[in-house]
């Protein structure tokens, strides 16, 4: 049995996006938000005290979007991978990257530094910063889902999970309303996905169930 | 005909680092760093602007630990890849996906705040919390070194590579005094592979040829 430590709405929600679209069974345990100073027990599972953690056997995983390729390469075949004889193969291990190390960090600043920190730490600069980052980084996005319904290989895939949680967080921290028309457009094809929904179902119902507050 | 889009000391030098470790052909076109802003002209090869940036066939990539990844996978089989029926795999794309996403860009922060921004800009704040931050992650680095000779499957691989040129980086910003001892000891097994060295001598020839100063 597959196990996943995730905070409801963190990256974690990669892993947890792409077990619904498996349809693969699961452990969902929540955690509040942050795990290192809010459940310290947790740091005995996770020294790092980072979301996710996915046990699967012996394999532990950290990393949101290398879960995410993971799990439909090792549960495969599937569409959600793109092949390494795929003419897509270098494009989807590119979006699969894009999403987090592109896309999601510069927010995470912005996340910070206008939200997280205490005032007196707050950065209003350093949160413009990687505002303007993260929609230049964005203007590849816009390109590549104006010319398909996803960002490669024709079809949905595991690299739209990864990227698909970046535009999740934008909306969380208000940045999606400069969203640019093909990426609000992709975005909704995202969110209406029924393994997208079943994922925002799973962590509501886990959310109820331990009690633990939704962030807003 | 590979061909590799490189700035000295960058991130592209996980790909070029691959292609050495794998002995394939390619064609090295070194830019000045940044190249958004001296060589306007890629701008018309990538619209990002960033670095590294691969040809491959009709294959275009930008991320660098994916480019790696993608190298060992299609001009496989080599040890330098973790295939998918090993206990390891889920820990080699992990790997892969840390050394950038998780060390790589907090380090970032510290060079933009503390070298790159004019004077005015630059904030001790926010390089001391993202140092501080690259020093917490690093020490689930130092636990798999200190067990093992490499990140993961008991061999070099692609994934020590993308951790690899993390801790290049934070030699080049100054970081690397603070590494704990297995980390230490690690990267200077890494720098001591004929393919690192053959790396540093393709990089070191090309910027002479095309006399780009090399950054210190």
């Amino acid at each position: 049995m597959i196990t996943l430590y995730h905070c409801a709405a963190a990256r974690s929600f990669r892993p947890l996006w792409t077990l619904e679209e498996l349809g693969l069974p699961y452990e969902l345990k929540m955690l509040p938000f942050p795990p290192r100073v809010k459940a310290k027990e947790y740091l005995g599972l996770n020294p790092l005290g980072t979301i996710p953690f996915l046990i699967d056997g012996d394999t532990r995983m950290t990393e949101s979007a290398a879960i995410a390729q993971y799990l439909v390469t090792r549960y495969g075949p599937t569409p959600l991978a793109v092949a390494v004889d795929e003419p897509d193969f270098g494009s989807f291990l590119n979006w699969l990257h894009f999403g987090e190390a592109t896309l999601t960090f510069p927010q995470t600043l912005v996340l910070r530094y206008t939200q997280l920190e205490p005032e007196e730490r707050r950065n209003p600069q350093v949160a413009t910063d990687y505002s303007k980052w993260f929609f230049g980084r964005l203007r590849g996005l816009e390109a590549a889902v104006t010319k398909s319904e996803t960002v490669c290989a024709g079809r949905f895939t595991a690299a739209d999970i990864s990227v698909g949680y970046a535009l999740l967080l934008a909306r969380d921290i208000g940045l999606s309303e400069n969203f640019t028309p093909g990426v609000a457009a992709y975005w909704q094809r995202l969110q209406a996905r029924d393994g997208f929904r079943r994922a925002v179902a799973a962590e509501d119902l886990a959310g109820v169930q331990q009690k633990v507050p939704r962030r807003s």
